[in-house]
């Protein structure tokens, strides 16, 4: 790729759905009879979302989206984020903004006027801590390429996306426009797997992206082996190895895995008093991580940095940090030093 | 009053300002960089809204308001409540009014279709789990005597009034008209102080309902010797003493005390292990109280069902009940008959 022609001014810029979820509680005989599966993430539509939402307990709305909550995570280790993404005009739209901008991240995507309502994912948290969570897209699905800023994403180490989003045509000209303009200004492109449905149906495109487009991967277990069709883990990781820069796979409890060309790293998970929640856990894994690059890290310590902050997110309710990552990275020893120059690479 | 003219079919309707909160974490530094007062409730307009917010760390969106708490603690007693207040058609509108139903509250005021958004409550909680409170009426003080159903007030074995509405001169009618009509149809009337400054406004005013409009008497010991101008709580109590058919005083951790005709009850606090935050322990205190009430229950008992809903609700974030207050009063040995007739008085 072609040198970078000016210094970056962000470490990452995160793409994908803008979402507000609406969490509130539900035993199981409240999913049978919303006939929802538990621990599922299912796409649902207004009049859906509008009659389970009137079926569901008194609720409590919170800024979420896979991305959104990545680049949160990046401004919490003290890194210089910024998200775009798709909203309405709407209240629910103005909650959106706010967070993402009161948690320090650049938000300049301009709110749609009309059409689909900001999205929301309406969250049923049962006792045993699982979330069921029922999406309606709205406005974030709606994202086209002339919302996308080159600017902001020349101006970033790394543009981070979202595999969620790859599902709308103008959409998908979006991310795809938005890694040929990261490419073109010598910058990386990192992508989520973000769902393992989400790879059953676009597998063929996310195996094409691997080669030319995309230099780090974020993905669970059960998404590589989707992806690449291997019956074990170390299998997907060999199909995988060496078609992008570095790989990174969540293994929940234990820890992460790192292909970094020919070598592989296990990085164990950071203990945890207790698991409350576990939405969010990949999105901060990739915060960390991505933190750790961009701040001349190596992969190692990318993959610490991704467990700390899975960590913390994991440990309460709500998919963005409650305290500072810089923190808890310091007293994990872990803090790096502001980057002097570009990336760590040549 | 004249005999009621047919059966009640609901326990309590409450009328007040309908209000989301919004919650947020700040530490006294960053009160006094935006020149709040630590723990007070200012009221600010649209503007100051919009940069408060903007000013806010990420937040949290729940549904508040004074008696509106008070009608979901009545519910979550298993006693049938109705609410009255004023939300825009808008998304924090729609968030209200789902939480409200959701609690198993009836709520059918119209909602404004033009005029000022739903109000919000911007809450910043510092690390010593106190509140500061900045309120945007917007739509709630458009409350109108046309807003209010004649048929739910004479339903309902009590109406509720939350002195904060007092202000705007249609609200006032429509607390006014609430009033006649429930005494025409034979029920009670409740009265909440809400707020020293509230009386201090409105002294005169309140004094006066006292003698003709109001039944019951809600407040705080600040409210009572506010509006009784005495020096000390028992100034103040003999002061209201036969003014009302009953004044119930709440006194944070001293508990209540109650005054019935010529008889007083202390009534203990309930011990809470930890209290969390404080907010909606009077609004919980007044659902316990009137659940009671509307059940048959004696002066003593309707002030211990306020306790257990007060050190329910202070026991954690949020004003409104996070378990079942007829479990709570189970456990604590005070739960009551369904009512088979109406009032326990004649």
């Amino acid at each position: 790729m072609p040198q970078s022609m000016s210094e970056p001014t962000l470490d990452v810029v995160a793409i994908g759905h803008a979402i507000v979820d609406v969490l509130s509680h539900a035993d199981d005989a409240e999913l049978e009879r919303l006939r929802l599966s538990k621990g599922t993430m299912a796409l649902i539509d207004a009049d859906q979302a509008e009659n389970l939402y009137a079926a569901m307990a008194p609720a409590v709305e919170v800024s979420g989206g896979s991305a959104a909550n990545t680049a949160a995570g990046i401004a919490s280790f003290g890194g210089a984020a910024a998200f775009v993404g798709k909203v309405r005009d709407d209240e629910l739209g103005a909650v959106f903004s706010h967070d993402i901008r009161a948690e320090g991240v650049e938000f300049a995507t301009p709110p749609a006027d009309k059409g689909p309502a900001t999205a929301r994912c309406l969250v049923l948290v049962t006792p045993d801590a699982q979330r069921t969570m029922s999406t309606y897209l709205g406005a974030a699905s709606g994202l086209r390429p002339d919302d996308l800023d080159d600017e902001v994403i020349t101006r970033a180490r790394v543009t981070y996306l979202e595999g969620y989003l790859w599902d709308p045509p103008e959409a998908i000209d979006a991310l795809r426009r938005a890694m040929d303009v990261a490419h073109g200004a010598g910058r990386r492109v990192a992508f989520s797997l973000s769902d393992p449905f989400c790879v059953e149906r676009h597998r063929d495109e996310f195996l094409g992206l691997l080669d030319a487009d995309v230099d780090v991967l974020f993905a669970n277990e059960a998404e590589v082996m989707s992806l690449t069709g291997a019956g074990y883990l170390h299998e997907a990781l060999e199909a995988l190895a060496g078609r992008c820069e570095l790989v990174a796979v969540t293994r929940g409890p234990e820890g992460s895995v790192v292909v970094d060309g020919d070598a592989v790293f296990e990085v164990p998970a950071m203990p945890v008093d207790e698991v409350v929640d576990t939405t969010g856990a990949g999105d901060l894994y990739a915060a960390g991580f991505l933190y750790g690059l961009t701040h001349g890290a190596d992969a190692e310590t990318c993959a610490s940095l991704g467990g700390v902050a899975a960590a913390e997110v994991i440990s309460h309710v709500g998919a963005r940090p409650q305290v500072s990552l810089s923190q808890v990275a310091d007293q994990a020893e872990l803090s790096l030093a502001k980057p002097t120059g570009d990336d760590h690479r040549p």
